[in-house]
């Protein structure tokens, strides 16, 4: 009989309450022969207050025992900035090696007589400015120098590129766009474009095209629909994908996964969304980004029928929301687990 | 008697069109008395083209003896990337220390019931990841490696904060939103933070916040007019002043400054728009970015009364346009002409 061993991170603010709901949808659309079994893990801004604690090398090492973990909310303002993302969200990204960070943005259709839009990001995940390479001399006078190092390597850039292909090769568009600066960020910008070209001698069968970051914002807004598959790097990715959320279903929509696609460690689903302490506790967090999320993470564990359940759920959820007649997390979360169980 | 003495760098593609526009409006609004001399500059892709210069140290050092300077646009995609870039646009700003690069994001009047968007993006020009600091090693191979290193100092970051704590203590609002992201890049985002809350004390009268630059991505999207001034790293700048385009009148509006306020070097305008090839020679430009940044040299060089005509005619102007009857460069040009002669 099969299992899931889901490693669970509620977290901070909203996120143990989105997580609730995803896991509730969880449940609900596994096959009964399938054993899920959650482990939590304490982490996060009340851990970190209670002891100083953010991610003991025990619990990484626990974390790997796992087929996948499901993150709801990392950060509170009481933390300095950068403490638990660097720390426990990047620590996990980068020791699990998620060198993929998909980001689908897809506007429902329920939104007039604008094209529909249903675009993927592939996000680099383990390189780019993300490394934490650079460093700070004579810090708070006014001789002070800090330094950030993006480093790129034809190893991390390859492997994520070639995900890219792979993916809108099996899509129905086929189109891939090479999001990048390199005009300006010549070094890392040309091994990202004559890997992207020597890739695409492969894969005949897809179109490519380049833009500027500043100029994929442009045409995130005025053309969405323009897109099909996106790769790009780390920070770049981080921009255009809240982006991508805004001008699509908006963040309470937007889904994630960190993926190893090797399967060498667990790959980490969250909500593209912070832990948003102004509402945390009022029931007002749309769960929907996180049951996205565990679409994501059931696709990626080969549950491909269970994973389009959801994403049908929620498009016909959406269909049928009413501005005017808000409902609550938790309201979000059951209706979405009636229409599975229906 | 005064004079300007301006250089004028037309550029590539639709560059030359604008530019002629905005140099008819300059003529009509300035007053009789003040004498304009202007030079032109060849330079851009046919320049490289014909015998492969750039900008010839000769003519960089004659660009010096001028007031100011008047840039269309500069590149072509039969330029391979980068070469026109950073070897004029960004030779330029950095040889005439364009530490504030000035952006204006206003939403025209006439759209509708949505509230009116009137901001400033104050976006560092002379550091960052802008300085061509970094490298590649094994170019080509499997063990290819390219970094980029984003370089922030002090005296850099210091004194384009507290142009924007001046900027921001003229205006109603008296506003201004830090943007970067100091929870990843956390020794630039700590020196950029600590200067911003040392500088922030003396001006008591500006209210202050913090995004980073995802989360802004959102904001300028749903709420762009939330925003008052913006300071931010040249290379979210960059990115943040597309999009910025996009959700206030488009990129045919966009104006920008590349100012060096002690006034030691001449200070550049250009739109914030590129060159695009594919509807140069069609009259399809528009030149109102063109036009809106000569408003911005004008300012510069103290012309406040001139610049304030120009905007209030491209608001008159805009306020008019009917979409189903598109006009040429040149038409909307003498169109702006007609009202500052009128
Ligand atoms: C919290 C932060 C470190 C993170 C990132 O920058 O990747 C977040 O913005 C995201 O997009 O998942
Ligand atoms: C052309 C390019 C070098 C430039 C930049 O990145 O600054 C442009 O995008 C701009 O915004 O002026």
């Amino acid at each position: 009989s099969r299992s899931i061993r889901l490693a669970v991170i509620p977290g901070d603010g909203i996120g143990p309450e989105v997580v609730a709901e995803g896991l509730k949808v969880l449940a609900a659309v596994l096959p009964p022969d399938v054993k899920l079994e959650t482990s939590p893990y304490d982490l996060g801004a009340r851990r970190w207050h209670a002891g100083g604690e953010i991610l003991p090398d025990a619990e990484l090492q626990s974390l790997r025992h796992h087929d996948a973990i499901l993150l709801g909310a990392i950060g509170d303002p009481t933390v300095p900035s950068g403490v638990l993302e660097r720390g426990l969200l990047l620590k996990l990204r980068f020791a699990f090696d998620h060198y993929v960070n998909l980001r689908p943005g897809k506007r429902p259709p329920n939104t007039g007589d604008r094209p529909s839009v249903d675009f993927v990001v592939v996000r680099e995940g383990t390189e780019g400015p993300y490394t934490g390479n650079g460093g700070a001399l004579r810090v708070g006078t006014p001789a002070e120098v800090a330094t950030e190092v993006s480093v790129n390597t034809a190893y991390g850039v390859e492997r994520v590129i070639r995900y890219a292909f792979e993916l809108a090769d099996a899509r129905s568009r086929r189109k891939l766009t090479l999001v990048h600066k390199n005009n300006v960020l010549v070094h890392a910008g040309n091994l990202w474009q004559h890997t992207f070209d020597t890739v695409a001698a492969e894969y005949p069968g897809v179109t490519t095209d380049y833009l500027h970051v500043d100029a994929a914002t442009i045409f995130f807004v005025t053309r969405p629909e323009r897109f099909d598959v996106i790769v790009t790097d780390n920070l770049f990715g981080d921009i255009l994908t809240d982006l991508a959320a805004a001008v699509t279903g908006g963040i309470g929509l937007a889904s994630s996964g960190n993926i190893n696609p090797t399967g060498a460690h667990p790959s980490m689903f969250e909500p593209v969304h912070g832990s948003a302490p102004d509402i945390a506790g009022t029931g007002k967090a749309d769960p929907t980004a996180t049951v996205l999320s565990v679409a994501l993470l059931l696709r990626h564990l080969g549950y491909e029928q269970e994973a389009r359940r959801i994403e049908a759920a929620v498009t016909a959820d959406l269909a049928e929301r009413d501005a005017a007649a808000p409902r609550s997390t938790e309201q979000i979360g059951d209706a979405l687990t009636a229409r599975l169980a229906g």
